[in-house]
Protein backbone atom coordinates (compact mmCIF):
# COMPACT_ATOMS: atom_id res chain seq x y z
CA UNK A 1 0.00 0.00 0.00
CA UNK A 2 1.71 3.04 -0.87
CA UNK A 3 1.86 6.76 0.42
CA UNK A 4 -0.47 7.71 -2.24
CA UNK A 5 -2.97 5.00 -1.39
CA UNK A 6 -6.55 6.33 -2.31
CA UNK A 7 -9.30 6.49 0.53
CA UNK A 8 -11.15 3.43 -0.59
CA UNK A 9 -8.12 1.75 -0.60
CA UNK A 10 -7.66 3.02 2.82
CA UNK A 11 -10.97 2.43 4.57
CA UNK A 12 -10.94 -1.17 3.10
CA UNK A 13 -7.79 -2.42 4.37
CA UNK A 14 -8.65 -0.50 7.91
CA UNK A 15 -11.71 -3.43 7.64
CA UNK A 16 -9.17 -5.92 6.72
CA UNK A 17 -8.75 -6.63 10.75
CA UNK A 18 -10.99 -7.82 13.02
CA UNK A 19 -9.87 -5.85 16.18
CA UNK A 20 -10.47 -2.80 14.03
CA UNK A 21 -13.87 -4.41 13.10
CA UNK A 22 -14.51 -4.98 16.48
CA UNK A 23 -13.47 -0.85 17.35
CA UNK A 24 -15.59 0.65 14.75
CA UNK A 25 -18.69 -1.69 16.21
CA UNK A 26 -18.37 -0.53 19.59
CA UNK A 27 -17.84 3.04 18.05
CA UNK A 28 -20.90 2.43 16.64
CA UNK A 29 -22.84 2.71 19.79
CA UNK A 30 -21.24 6.05 20.91
CA UNK A 31 -17.75 7.83 21.65
CA UNK A 32 -14.91 5.79 23.17
CA UNK A 33 -11.35 6.54 24.65
CA UNK A 34 -8.56 3.92 24.02
CA UNK A 35 -8.59 2.34 27.32
CA UNK A 36 -12.35 1.23 27.23
CA UNK A 37 -11.88 -0.14 22.79
CA UNK A 38 -8.66 -1.82 24.60
CA UNK A 39 -10.57 -4.06 27.51
CA UNK A 40 -13.42 -6.29 26.03
CA UNK A 41 -10.72 -6.54 23.14
CA UNK A 42 -7.48 -8.01 25.38
CA UNK A 43 -4.96 -6.00 24.01
CA UNK A 44 -2.67 -3.24 24.69
CA UNK A 45 -2.85 0.13 24.47
CA UNK A 46 -0.08 0.53 21.79
CA UNK A 47 -1.67 -2.00 19.52
CA UNK A 48 -4.99 -0.44 19.95
CA UNK A 49 -3.27 3.21 19.32
CA UNK A 50 -1.89 1.69 15.82
CA UNK A 51 -5.17 0.07 15.08
CA UNK A 52 -6.82 3.65 15.46
CA UNK A 53 -3.61 4.94 13.33
CA UNK A 54 -5.15 2.89 10.63
CA UNK A 55 -8.57 4.03 11.23
CA UNK A 56 -7.78 7.95 11.34
CA UNK A 57 -5.68 7.32 8.30
CA UNK A 58 -8.75 6.15 6.47
CA UNK A 59 -11.17 8.89 8.06
CA UNK A 60 -13.21 6.39 9.86
CA UNK A 61 -12.35 7.86 13.23
CA UNK A 62 -11.80 11.43 14.19
CA UNK A 63 -10.22 11.92 18.35
CA UNK A 64 -11.09 15.04 19.97
CA UNK A 65 -8.29 17.21 20.71
CA UNK A 66 -10.04 19.13 23.62
CA UNK A 67 -11.17 16.62 25.98
CA UNK A 68 -7.97 15.29 28.35
CA UNK A 69 -9.33 11.62 27.29
CA UNK A 70 -9.14 12.48 23.19
CA UNK A 71 -12.63 10.02 22.95
CA UNK A 72 -12.74 8.29 19.56
CA UNK A 73 -15.80 9.10 17.57
CA UNK A 74 -16.78 6.50 14.28
CA UNK A 75 -16.90 8.78 11.42
CA UNK A 76 -20.09 7.54 8.95
CA UNK A 77 -19.11 8.90 5.83
CA UNK A 78 -16.15 6.44 4.84
CA UNK A 79 -18.31 3.41 5.92
CA UNK A 80 -21.57 5.15 3.28
CA UNK A 81 -18.50 4.74 0.73
CA UNK A 82 -17.06 1.55 0.79
CA UNK A 83 -20.77 0.01 1.08
CA UNK A 84 -21.61 1.96 -1.67
CA UNK A 85 -18.23 0.48 -4.13
CA UNK A 86 -19.89 -2.38 -3.38
CA UNK A 87 -23.50 -1.77 -4.16
CA UNK A 88 -22.68 -0.53 -7.48
CA UNK A 89 -20.75 -3.30 -8.19
CA UNK A 90 -23.83 -5.68 -7.43
CA UNK A 91 -25.57 -3.51 -9.64
CA UNK A 92 -24.21 -4.30 -12.69
CA UNK A 93 -23.79 -7.94 -11.66
CA UNK A 94 -27.58 -8.39 -10.82
CA UNK A 95 -28.40 -5.92 -14.02
CA UNK A 96 -26.65 -8.61 -16.30
CA UNK A 97 -28.84 -11.39 -14.66
CA UNK A 98 -31.68 -9.61 -14.51
CA UNK A 99 -31.51 -9.02 -18.64
CA UNK A 100 -30.69 -12.69 -19.34
CA UNK A 101 -33.84 -13.72 -17.45
CA UNK A 102 -35.34 -11.61 -19.92
CA UNK A 103 -33.66 -12.89 -22.67
CA UNK A 104 -34.29 -16.28 -21.66
CA UNK A 105 -37.99 -15.87 -21.21
CA UNK A 106 -38.24 -14.11 -24.66
CA UNK A 107 -36.79 -17.32 -26.13
CA UNK A 108 -39.15 -19.38 -24.21
CA UNK A 109 -41.93 -17.40 -25.19
CA UNK A 110 -40.65 -17.70 -28.94
CA UNK A 111 -40.48 -21.66 -28.24
CA UNK A 112 -44.23 -21.73 -26.94
CA UNK A 113 -45.67 -19.79 -29.86
CA UNK A 114 -43.57 -22.26 -32.37
CA UNK A 115 -45.07 -25.21 -30.40
CA UNK A 116 -48.62 -23.37 -30.78
CA UNK A 117 -48.34 -23.64 -35.00
CA UNK B 1 -2.18 -10.49 7.97
CA UNK B 2 -1.71 -13.90 9.38
CA UNK B 3 -2.62 -17.52 7.91
CA UNK B 4 -5.56 -17.56 10.07
CA UNK B 5 -7.23 -14.41 8.86
CA UNK B 6 -10.93 -14.86 8.29
CA UNK B 7 -13.00 -14.70 5.14
CA UNK B 8 -14.00 -11.15 6.19
CA UNK B 9 -10.21 -10.02 6.26
CA UNK B 10 -9.41 -11.61 3.05
CA UNK B 11 -12.35 -9.79 1.19
CA UNK B 12 -11.73 -6.30 2.52
CA UNK B 13 -8.36 -7.07 2.31
CA UNK B 14 -8.97 -8.07 -1.32
CA UNK B 15 -11.23 -4.57 -2.09
CA UNK B 16 -8.41 -2.33 -0.79
CA UNK B 17 -5.92 -2.06 -4.04
CA UNK B 18 -7.04 -0.17 -7.17
CA UNK B 19 -6.22 -2.85 -9.86
CA UNK B 20 -8.01 -5.34 -7.94
CA UNK B 21 -11.51 -3.41 -7.73
CA UNK B 22 -10.90 -2.84 -11.25
CA UNK B 23 -10.69 -6.08 -12.31
CA UNK B 24 -14.02 -7.20 -9.88
CA UNK B 25 -15.93 -4.11 -11.75
CA UNK B 26 -14.98 -5.94 -15.15
CA UNK B 27 -15.60 -9.22 -13.84
CA UNK B 28 -19.31 -8.06 -12.96
CA UNK B 29 -19.64 -7.71 -16.37
CA UNK B 30 -18.89 -11.37 -17.12
CA UNK B 31 -16.28 -13.93 -17.24
CA UNK B 32 -12.51 -12.99 -18.78
CA UNK B 33 -9.17 -14.11 -19.21
CA UNK B 34 -6.16 -13.24 -17.71
CA UNK B 35 -5.34 -11.44 -20.65
CA UNK B 36 -8.48 -9.18 -20.98
CA UNK B 37 -7.90 -8.11 -16.98
CA UNK B 38 -4.68 -7.40 -17.78
CA UNK B 39 -5.08 -5.45 -20.78
CA UNK B 40 -7.59 -1.96 -19.93
CA UNK B 41 -5.72 -1.42 -16.49
CA UNK B 42 -2.23 -1.95 -18.03
CA UNK B 43 -0.38 -3.69 -15.91
CA UNK B 44 2.12 -7.23 -16.65
CA UNK B 45 0.26 -10.81 -16.30
CA UNK B 46 2.26 -11.96 -13.38
CA UNK B 47 1.26 -8.65 -11.63
CA UNK B 48 -2.72 -9.38 -12.49
CA UNK B 49 -1.72 -13.43 -11.62
CA UNK B 50 -1.06 -12.14 -8.55
CA UNK B 51 -4.08 -9.74 -7.65
CA UNK B 52 -6.16 -12.71 -8.92
CA UNK B 53 -4.57 -14.99 -6.18
CA UNK B 54 -5.37 -12.28 -3.51
CA UNK B 55 -9.33 -12.36 -4.92
CA UNK B 56 -9.14 -16.55 -5.19
CA UNK B 57 -8.36 -16.47 -1.69
CA UNK B 58 -10.54 -14.43 -0.53
CA UNK B 59 -13.57 -16.70 -2.78
CA UNK B 60 -14.61 -13.22 -4.86
CA UNK B 61 -13.26 -14.77 -7.99
CA UNK B 62 -13.45 -18.41 -9.24
CA UNK B 63 -11.62 -19.57 -12.13
CA UNK B 64 -12.79 -22.18 -15.01
CA UNK B 65 -10.63 -25.30 -14.74
CA UNK B 66 -11.83 -26.83 -17.80
CA UNK B 67 -11.43 -23.82 -20.83
CA UNK B 68 -7.70 -23.99 -21.90
CA UNK B 69 -8.08 -20.33 -20.83
CA UNK B 70 -8.99 -21.23 -17.37
CA UNK B 71 -11.42 -17.30 -17.42
CA UNK B 72 -11.91 -16.13 -14.15
CA UNK B 73 -15.72 -15.11 -13.27
CA UNK B 74 -17.03 -13.00 -10.31
CA UNK B 75 -18.34 -14.71 -6.94
CA UNK B 76 -21.07 -12.29 -5.56
CA UNK B 77 -21.16 -13.98 -1.94
CA UNK B 78 -18.19 -12.86 -0.31
CA UNK B 79 -19.15 -9.12 -1.62
CA UNK B 80 -22.69 -9.77 0.20
CA UNK B 81 -21.19 -10.47 3.44
CA UNK B 82 -18.74 -7.56 3.13
CA UNK B 83 -21.51 -5.31 2.24
CA UNK B 84 -24.06 -6.93 5.03
CA UNK B 85 -20.98 -6.24 7.72
CA UNK B 86 -21.31 -2.41 6.91
CA UNK B 87 -25.02 -2.12 6.53
CA UNK B 88 -25.26 -3.76 10.23
CA UNK B 89 -22.77 -1.46 11.51
CA UNK B 90 -24.97 1.72 10.13
CA UNK B 91 -28.21 -0.18 11.43
CA UNK B 92 -26.62 0.52 14.60
CA UNK B 93 -25.52 3.98 14.40
CA UNK B 94 -28.63 5.30 12.78
CA UNK B 95 -30.79 3.46 15.41
CA UNK B 96 -28.35 5.15 18.25
CA UNK B 97 -29.50 8.57 16.07
CA UNK B 98 -33.11 7.45 16.01
CA UNK B 99 -32.87 6.81 19.16
CA UNK B 100 -31.78 10.62 20.54
CA UNK B 101 -34.18 11.90 17.73
CA UNK B 102 -37.10 10.20 19.37
CA UNK B 103 -35.57 11.37 23.12
CA UNK B 104 -35.38 15.25 21.70
CA UNK B 105 -38.63 15.46 20.31
CA UNK B 106 -40.19 13.88 23.50
CA UNK B 107 -38.32 16.39 25.51
CA UNK B 108 -39.68 19.08 23.62
CA UNK B 109 -43.36 17.67 23.79
CA UNK B 110 -42.92 18.06 27.00
CA UNK B 111 -41.48 21.42 27.17
CA UNK B 112 -44.55 22.55 24.66
CA UNK B 113 -46.82 21.14 27.48
CA UNK B 114 -45.02 22.66 30.24
CA UNK B 115 -45.75 26.27 28.51
CA UNK B 116 -49.45 25.61 27.89
CA UNK B 117 -49.84 25.60 31.51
Amino acid sequence: MGKYASDLDMVFLALAHPARRAMLARLGQGEATVGELAEPLGISLPAVTKHLKVMERAKLISRSRNAQWRPCRLEAGPLTAASGWIDEQRRVWEGRFDRLETYLGALEGEEGRRDDR
